[in-house]
């Protein structure tokens, strides 16, 4: 019999070994970096945008100039110039005058506010008759506005958006302190196992945890050196373990952790390394295991492919996003249960959904199935200590 | 003046041009499958699980045998023996006796139930006693409980999860039939423009639109070719699009658009090809354009970063997802509105929004600014026949 402990404890333990590594961070090109996550504070090295600039096509102004001005009593001005793209202003303003600029130009100094192309009319001589008034800042953008020099813009632990990656090309970031990627290898177990491509024979099956969790371990983030499967020959297994551990953060294993004959992969664990622990109380789940080889953290996943992929968000995530120092990476969506769900097994329990709207409809199937889980949107947890949900419970859905 | 028209239209326009072109299809390993969209419905060409299967480790029985069975008066069974991981069980089962089998091992014939290995106890002389009744169709997965042969597991159109991979790898889809990588150019006009990694120089600003629009293409699916930029020289800028549109499927330019000089992107898509229109009625994102050049589409963003996110948001994603053949694209999330958001323009206005637990807080920000707007979290549409949205109403949030 396994020597469970709460779910809540394993990711604890997995979570304290995490927080002993320090986060590698490497260098990103800009185009490479969306979807990383930031290894360092990003401070503004300068101001944003680095001058006042006007946000229309039209004139810079003294506003004051314009003051009460018509289409019957327009104020006329003098232009003194144009300010062309991405030149400085080389004039200042007098009151009087106006400078045509583009949007995106310089406002030139003595300028205060913007009167729109459409708001004003060029006549001969130069003169420019603006027929409605304006006001001091009006279609401008002050230099700083959008950020200031010296402020935090992004906080290390942040998953860059592609709207992040504009911030840091304005900012000039063009190499990017990013968090290396966590080194998986996956590894199967079972004499029944056959790579997808191959046609199983007698009672075989085609491994899918090893697919399943190498494109779930890439959506993470991390770098998947390795996805292969291994028969349940328990020296062949200590050695591929050795091996493997010497050159990943992350070994991960599925099937071979139920009681009986199959106990090899924790068995070699305890023979390479250190057991954290064997046995959790959850359902579905709970013969995962966890532990180390040196420097590298290896978790035992359960065979059952709906159980391997929840304990894989449950336990494997977390951890992967530790290991990238990221902070929020856990998306949630408060729901109503649609139909009630019975617990009473002593365990913590994890309950696939489907979402409609703002319900979610249990998604109840035999222990396994994989179908049923593709088709859930995410899942629930009912605590060790209730004996089930009600219809119409608010719940947290955690989304895949 | 724009003759504009309103959003809607714009998206409608694109949406048609769109269905004219046939989704290409490739096949692409299963390793690479992940956030790829299905090309073709995947039928499930053999039942899941192929065999009936033991659900736990533990004999298999005929469950009849077992009724009445407990600690003090076991049911004895004669083991038959053991039904090996991976190989067909041999034998078939008699009445009175039973069979050892491993999680995921096939059940023999003429068993109809599992018996948990702590229940049952074996004895002497080839004798197990089961202590507990089971019952028909007890621990056991039958063939085709997960996917029936013949089933339409995914319909295409489909973006491919981890999940799925996994249901994929087990049905033997070891080559996914995938839509092909839209191909798109991102193009930045404007003569003040320099490369992220360069230091601008007099009012010089660097091009954060191609970078941002860049990966977000990236992450709706599409294989970015090219990001540059060109100045504000027509001529430059006609020969660029011409030679760009013959080997893209879409061609993204940003700034340029505003009315006055730098009308020259629709003047070119113009002379090069056809204009669908120039000028929504939205807010920001006025001066966005679209059309085509031979079979390359054409849209032009505005140049402001945070209109030009928008407008992607609302014109470039859709048309991305329809060149893939993707269904179910947007992700929506019900809120409601922390603070009024007045609103008589005219025109639809689209506002971004910082989450907090069920509340959108509206993010007003000045036109132009990047850095506020990679902190929302998405952002809300305001229909043009409103005059705003008070307090409390209830919106969907358009999620990032």
């Amino acid at each position: 019999m396994l020597q469970v402990i709460p779910l809540e404890k394993g990711r604890e333990r997995l979570a304290s070994e995490a927080a002993l590594r320090t986060v590698r961070a490497e260098r990103a090109e800009w185009n490479r970096a969306a979807g990383r996550v930031l290894a360092e504070d990003i401070v503004a090295g300068e101001d944003l945008p680095a001058f006042s600039r006007a946000s229309v096509d039209g004139w810079a102004v003294v506003a004051a100039d314009t003051f009460g001005a018509s289409a019957s009593l327009p104020a006329l001005l003098r232009l003194a110039g144009e300010v062309k793209m991405g030149e400085h202003a080389s004039f200042a303003l007098q009151p009087g005058s106006c400078a045509a600029v583009w949007t995106g130009g310089e406002l030139p100094r003595g300028a205060d506010a913007m009167v729109m192309l459409e708001e004003a009319e060029t006549l001969s001589g130069g003169i420019v008759a603006v027929e409605t008034p304006t006001v001091p800042g009006r279609h401008i953008v002050f230099r700083g506005d959008d950020t200031r020099r010296g402020t935090v813009v992004f906080s290390k632990g942040k998953r860059l958006s592609p709207r992040d990656i504009g911030v840091l090309a304005a900012l000039g970031v063009s190499k990017v302190p990013v968090a290396k990627r966590p080194r998986v290898c996956v590894l199967s177990t079972g004499d029944e196992l056959v790579d997808p491509s191959e046609t199983p024979v007698g009672a075989q099956i085609r491994d899918c945890n090893g697919p399943m969790l190498t494109a779930a371990c890439e959506r993470a983030g991390a770098e998947v050196l390795l996805c292969s499967r291994v028969p349940d020959d328990e020296t062949e297994l200590l050695e591929r373990m050795r091996s493997l551990a010497e050159y990943c953060d992350l070994l991960l294993l599925s099937g071979g952790s139920s009681a009986g004959e199959k106990d090899a992969g924790v068995r070699c664990l305890g023979a390479l390394g250190e057991v954290f622990f064997h046995g959790l109380a959850v359902k579905p789940g709970k013969p995962a295991f966890a532990g180390k080889i040196g420097g590298s953290l290896v978790i035992g996943l359960p065979g059952h492919p709906a159980a391997a992929c929840l304990m894989f968000c449950e336990l494997v995530l977390p951890l992967l996003a530790a290991l990238q120092g990221e902070i929020h990476w856990q998306r949630t969506l408060p729901a109503r249960l649609a139909a009630a769900v019975p617990s009473n097994h002593g365990r913590e329990e994890l309950v696939p959904v489907l979402l409609a709207g703002e319900e979610a409809n249990p998604v109840i199937s035999k222990s396994g199935l994989i179908a049923a889980l593709a088709r859930a949107d995410g899942y629930i947890r009912i605590p060790r200590d209730t004996e089930g949900l009600l219809t119409g419970a608010r719940v947290d859905v955690i989304l895949f």
